[in-house]
């Protein structure tokens, strides 16, 4: 993934989130949600459903880790729960099969993403840092038809302030030189502005409830937020040492 | 995850496999297919039930990537086909929770392992290549009680030579000066060969169909095997310019 032009190596380096930053991603889990309130709907009513799929997945988010696979043994779990047992195996088989098509999905580039890397891949070294699944991430990379443009793409297990602290070690990156642009405040926002670095918000439309931050934090923290990511290039220009 | 000793930096980095070169793994797995095929009784004996589990891994690898979370799905979609979708609610349920305790089982160091890595680590920086799921593996390595030997971990979504090269040059590591040590010929030995380094085989008892090398590209290459990985200090200190 390493970017081999050597006249980089001067640049500075600028953090990326990837979905719901990049690309769609958060709404393609909320089509398949609509789904499982519709299967669940012989047990259980829609709120319901929803308030047991969530509990599951925070019960198992240290064990799966973010990502599709994680999400369908969550909804597996749930399914099997809110019907005590008597959920058809070809039903649980429909919603293997929706995971498969949440990670064979083509890539929804956000709107005027493209020419927004190419001018910040003028400036700055683009360092990709997602979570979630290792093979599905670098898929979407892939897939996205950027991978060029990056210099290169971390995937992290979880987002926090010791994670990004070892990745921009790994990386020689001075956390005091560094700056993250994403669409969550818990994840791309607060711990990179807890370990020294900067961070822009570039919010999208829907926000997953494991994704919100502690409203204590984020108030007292001070960011820059940017409707789109083609905006990003002209608050850097505008922030001092940037 | 560095190592913060910064006079190391001067040590050879010596690559290590972890899944069955530093603790066991392919027999939980095992002891989980013989829970599969039980539970499958109803609808296919035995060897079709192990037959059809693993032309379903096949067919989902490249979208599922390696490690349990995978593993629990490709047997879902093996219950739904081979019982016709008859196989109960419940008893995918079940399925679940044993890729659960995949996930949470105590590691199980290899013989003699924390001795060898006291020794290697005396002359190399140990690296910790391995594949697989990101939050999985990362755990494995922090429950081991091994963390602090390792000077960094890579997790990879597939070891071949593209990925050895890049996690290579992320590294700072030179492949003619690598070697790597592992018990897999077709992940840990033959992709290193292949992009320069070297390689030492350290078998293990048991070998995942999927992981079988090519065999006129095994049955081509030179490489040492060592019995146990405290035999690899030995090998290591015979071996000119390693």
């Amino acid at each position: 993934m390493a970017n081999p032009d050597p006249t980089r190596d001067d640049l500075p380096v600028l953090g990326l989130d990837a979905d719901d930053t990049l690309w769609e991603n958060e709404a393609w889990f909320h089509k398949v949600e609509g789904r499982f309130r519709d299967l669940m709907e012989p047990w259980a009513d829609g709120a319901t459903t929803d308030a047991a799929l969530l509990a599951t997945e925070r019960a198992n988010i240290s064990r799966h880790g973010y990502g599709v696979k994680g999400f369908v043994l969550s909804m597996i779990t749930t399914a099997v729960e809110l019907s005590d047992g008597r959920v058809e195996g070809r039903r649980i088989g429909d919603i293997v099969i929706w995971g498969h098509e949440l990670i064979d999905h083509p890539i929804q580039l956000l709107d005027g993403v493209t020419d927004a890397l190419d001018h910040l891949g003028a400036t700055h070294r683009l360092l990709v840092i997602t979570k979630g699944d290792l093979n599905d991430q670098m898929g979407k990379v892939a897939r996205s038809g950027l991978a060029d443009r990056f210099w290169r793409v971390e995937v992290l297990a979880e987002k926090n302030e010791a994670s990004y602290a070892a990745a921009l070690d790994r990386h020689g990156v001075d956390p005091l030189a560094f700056v993250m642009v994403g669409n969550s405040v818990k994840s791309d926002v607060l711990p990179v502005i807890g370990i020294g670095g900067r961070a822009i918000h570039v919010p999208h439309t829907t926000t997953w409830a494991l994704e919100e931050p502690d409203p204590v934090a984020a108030a007292s923290a001070e960011f820059p937020v940017a409707d789109r990511l083609a905006d990003v290039a002209g608050l850097l220009a505008a922030w001092p040492t940037a």
